[in-house]
C-alpha cells in the first residue's frame, strides 16, 4: 500500500519506520532535513513537500504539533494533492474543534478522514506498540484499522469524527488531576509520619487506587519502573501533560462543561512549567507539593 | 475474651454483634436505648455506662462520631475504669491530632492503644468484612489483630499511633478528588459527543483508570453494581466523604502540607451538601457538574 | 464624519445612536432587520451589507460577539470595501490572539486599527458613558479618541494592538475571582453569626475592600444600587462574566500564565451557568455558595 | 486602671507599652525574660506568672499565638486568679470555636469577656494605631472600648462573642484570595504585553479595584509604599496570611460553608511557604506565579 506520512518528529519518525517495516511504500515529509534523512534510512522515500507525500497515496498519515498545523497542512497541501477517496489519518493530538473542522472539509472534498491520536510515548512509537483512539465512521475505521495496526497494538473506535481527540483529552485530563491528587496524598502521608511504601501497600489495594499510583507512582520505591526512580527523567513530560490539559480545558470552554479539577490541574502544571519543571515526567510535580523543587 | 464496646450506631452495632458471634463476652454501651437493645438481641450484655463497659475488659473497642467524643469517653470513662494493660482500640474515624493525644494519654496511664479506623460501610460492618487500618506498636498490633479479625477481613498495620487515621484520610482524600475528576471526565466526554460506555471502555484500560471509575462509576451503565445505577442511593454518602475530606484538610493544616486538589474536593462536596446532596452516594456529585441536580 | 458601524445588538445599537446624535453620518449594518430598523429610527442610514457600511467610511466601528465573527467580517467584508487609511475600531470583546491577527492583517492592507473593548453595560452604551480600553499605536489612538468620545466618557490607551483586549480580560478575570471570594466571605460571616451589614461596615473600610463589595455587594442591603437588592436582575450577567473568564483563561493558555484563581472562577461560573444561573447578575453566584439556589 | 497583660511578643510588647504610656498600672507577663525586660523598660511591672498578672486586675489583656494557648492561659491561670467581674480581652487571632468556648467558660465563672483580634502589624502595635474587631455584649464592648483605645485608633463592635474573630478571618480570607487574584492579573497582563503601570492605572479605577492592588500592589512601581518595592520585605508575612487562611478554612469546616477560593488561597500560600516564602510579605506570592521564585 502506498502511504504518505507528514511530520517525522519524535513520534512520527518511529511511526514512519514501522509503516515501512510492515511492507508499505512510504512517502515521507518533514521540514527538517535530519528527520527526513532518518526516515529514508528507515526505508521511506523522501518527498520534497507535504503535497508530494500526499500525491498518489492510498492513505495519508499526519503527526503534527497543534491544530493550526493540521488545518494548514490539510487545507494547503493534502486536499489539493491527494486523490478523492483517499483515507486521511490525523494522529496528532489537537483541539476537538479543529479535528472536526478539518474532517468536515475533508469529507466535503470527497475524502474519508479519521482523527486518531495516540497514547504511549516515543518508545511505543518506535516499538509499534501505540494505542490509537480513533474518531470516524464505521467504514472509515474499518479502512484505518490495518494501517494503524502497523504502528500500534490497540486500535480503539471511539465514535464519529472528533471522538478520538475527545477520548484522549478526557482521559488525560483525568490522568493529570489524578496524578496531582496522588502526589498530595503521598506528601500528606509522609508529613503525618506514614511510610510511603506502607501507604502504597494499603491504598493501591483500596479505594485510592489509580493508574498514577500503580503505574507511575510519584514517590520512588513502590513501582520500580516509574520515572520517580530515575529522578523523574523520561516518561511523559509535564510539558505534554500541560498541552493536553490546555486542550481539555479549551474543549470544556467550547462545550460548556465545568471542570474544576481539570482547570486546577492545568494551573498547577503551568505553575510547575513556569518554575522550570516542563521537562520532567509529570509525576515530578510532587516536588512542587513537597517543597523540594529547585529550578 | 471479655470485650467492652462503646458506640453502637450504624457501624458499631454490627461490629458488636460480630464480636459476640465470635464467642467473646461483650459488654456494650450506647446512649441510645434502642441501639443498646439491638446489641443485647445480638448477644451482648448491656452496660449502664461507658465506664461499666470498660470495667474488667481485656479489650475496649470504641466507635464514635468525632475526636471530641473519643477524647471525652477515654478521659472521663475508660481511663478511670479499665485495668492498666488493657488493649484499647478506637475504630472511629477522627482527626490525627486527637488520635495521637488520646493514645499518648493512654500510654501514660499504662494502657496499650491503637487507632483502627475502618473502610467499608454498614454492610461490611454487619457482615464482618471491614478493612481495618491500624496505628500502634508492633506489640499492640499483634494483640489487636485477633480482636479486629472477628469484625473484618483485612487487618493492615499502617505504623505507629495515628498512622491508621493517617492512612484512612490520605486514601479518602485521594478518593474524593479522583471521584470528582472522574465525573468531570465523563461530563466533558458526553458534551463532546463521546458515548459514556465507550469512554469507560477506553479509559478504564488506560491511564485514566481509577477505583472511582472501575468500582463506583458515576454514570449508570458501565459498572452495574455502582450506586449510579440506583439513582445514587446507598453506597458511601457524600456527607461521609465530606467528613473525611475535612479531616484530611485539617490534618494538612496541622502538618503543613499543601493539598490543592483535596481542598478543592472539600469545597465542592461542601457545595453539594449545601445544595442538598449530603445523603446521596458521593458519586452523585456528577449531577452538580452536569447541571442536572435539583434539590 | 462618515462612520460605518457593523453589529447593532444590545450594545452596538446604543453606540450607533450616540454616533448619530453626535452629528456623524452613520452607515449601520446588522443581520437583524429589527436591529437595523432601530438604528434608522435613531438617525443612522441602513446599509445592505457589512461591506456597504464600510464603503466610503472614514472610520469603521464593529461590535460583534466573538473572535470568529470579527475575523470573518474584516477579512470578507471590510478589508475589500473600505478605503486604505481608514480607521478601524473593533469594540467587541474577543480573544487577544484574534485581535492581534486581525490588526496585523489590517495593517498589511494599509488600514489603521485599534481594539477598543468596553466596560459598562447596556445602560452605559445607551447613555454614551462607556469606558473604552484601546490597543493601538499612539497615532491610531489619537485618531480613535474623538470617535470613541461620542460613545463613552473615558477613553484609555492601554498600549499596542491587543492591549485593549488584554486590559479588559485581566481586569474582568480579577473581578470574577474577587466577586466569588467576596461572596464566600459574606456566606462564611453569616454562618459564623456575623451580621452582613456589620461585616460590610468593617471589611469595606479594611483590607478586604474591593469593587465587588463596595459597588456590587452580593448580599442585599449594604449597597442599595447593587443588583442583589433586586433579586440579581440586571447588572452584568453571569453569562457575560463567564465569557470574559473563558477569554482570560484562553489567553493565559496562549501566553503560558498560571491563573489558579481565574481558572477556578471560570469553573464555578460554568457550574452556575449549568445550573441555570446564566441570566442573573454575576453577584448571584452567592446563591450557589449559600445553598439557596433553585433552578 | 490596673491592667494585666499576658503575651509580650512582637505585637503584645508594643500594646503593653501603650497601655503604660496611657497611664495605666500594667502588670505584664511573658515566658521570655527578654520580652519581660522590654516591658519593664516601657513602664510595666513584671509579673512572675500569668496568674500574678491577672491578680487584682480590673482588666486582663492577652495576646497569644493560638487557640490552645488561649484556652490554657485562661483555664489554668486567669480564671483562678482574677476577681469575678473583671473584664477579659483576648486580642489573639484564634479559631472561632476556641474564642466562643473560652468566653462561655469566662461568663460561667462570672467574668465579662470579649474577643478583640487586631488588624495592623508591628508598627501599628508600637504606634498605638491598631484596629480592633470586638466580639462581646454591648455592655462588654462599652467597658472594652476605653482600654483598647489606648492601643488602637479604631475600635469596632462586630457582634456577640466570637464575632471579632469571625470578622477578622472573613476579611483576611477575602484579602488572601484577592491578593492572589490580583497577582495573577498582573502576571497575565505582563505576559500579554501590557505594561504593569498601565494596567494599574486602568484597573485601579475600574471594577478590578481592590485593597491588594491599591495599597499593597504586588508589582513594584504603582504603589510606592507597597512591600513589592523593597523586595517583599516587611509588610504582612505570608506565614501570617497562611495562619489566618487556616483559621478561616477551619471555621468554614465547622460552620458548613463552602469556600473554594479561600481553600485554594490556603493551598497556594502553603505551597509558597513550603517553597521557602513564609517570611516574605504576602504579595510576594506573585513570584511563584510568574516563575521567578528561587528559594
Amino acid at each position: 500500500m502506498r502511504i504518505g506520512i507528514i511530520g517525522l518528529g519524535n513520534m512520527g519518525g518511529g511511526m514512519a519506520a514501522n509503516l515501512a517495516k510492515a511492507g508499505h511504500e512510504v512517502m515521507a515529509f518533514d521540514l527538517s532535513a535530519d528527520a527526513l534523512g532518518r526516515a529514508v534510512t528507515a526505508g521511506c522515500t523522501a518527498a520534497t513537500s507535504a503535497a508530494e507525500a500526499a500525491t498518489g497515496a492510498e492513505a495519508v498519515v499526519t503527526m503534527l504539533p497543534a491544530g493550526t498545523h493540521v488545518r494548514d497542512v490539510y487545507q494547503n497541501s493534502v486536499f489539493g494533492a491527494a486523490t478523492p477517496g483517499t483515507l486521511l489519518l490525523d494522529c496528532s493530538t489537537i483541539d476537538v474543534d479543529s479535528a472536526r473542522a478539518v474532517a468536515a472539509a475533508a469529507e466535503a472534498a470527497g475524502f474519508v478522514m479519521c482523527d486518531a491520536p495516540v497514547s504511549g510515548g516515543i518508545a511505543a512509537a518506535n516499538g509499534g506498540t501505540l494505542t490509537f483512539m480513533v474518531g470516524g465512521s464505521a467504514e472509515a475505521f474499518a479502512r484505518a484499522e490495518p494501517v494503524l495496526g502497523a504502528m500500534g497494538k490497540a486500535i480503539l473506535h471511539a465514535g464519529g469524527v472528533g471522538a478520538g481527540q475527545a477520548a484522549k483529552i478526557c482521559n488525560n485530563m483525568l490522568l493529570g488531576a489524578s496524578m496531582i491528587a496522588t502526589a498530595e496524598a503521598f506528601v500528606l502521608a509522609q508529613k503525618l509520619g506514614l511510610d510511603a511504601q506502607t501507604f502504597f501497600d494499603i491504598s493501591s489495594k483500596a479505594s485510592g487506587q489509580n493508574w498514577s499510583m500503580t503505574s507511575y507512582c510519584p514517590v520512588p520505591g513502590p513501582v520500580p519502573t516509574a520515572p520517580s526512580n530515575r529522578d523523574y527523567q523520561g516518561g511523559f513530560a509535564s510539558a505534554l501533560m500541560l498541552k493536553d490539559l490546555k486542550l481539555a480545558v479549551a474543549a470544556a470552554q467550547s462545550a460548556g462543561a465545568s471542570v474544576p479539577m481539570g482547570a486546577n490541574a492545568e494551573a498547577l502544571y503551568q505553575l510547575f512549567a513556569g518554575m522550570g519543571g516542563a521537562g520532567l515526567d509529570f509525576s515530578g510535580i510532587i516536588k512542587l507539593l513537597d517543597g523540594s523543587w529547585r529550578s
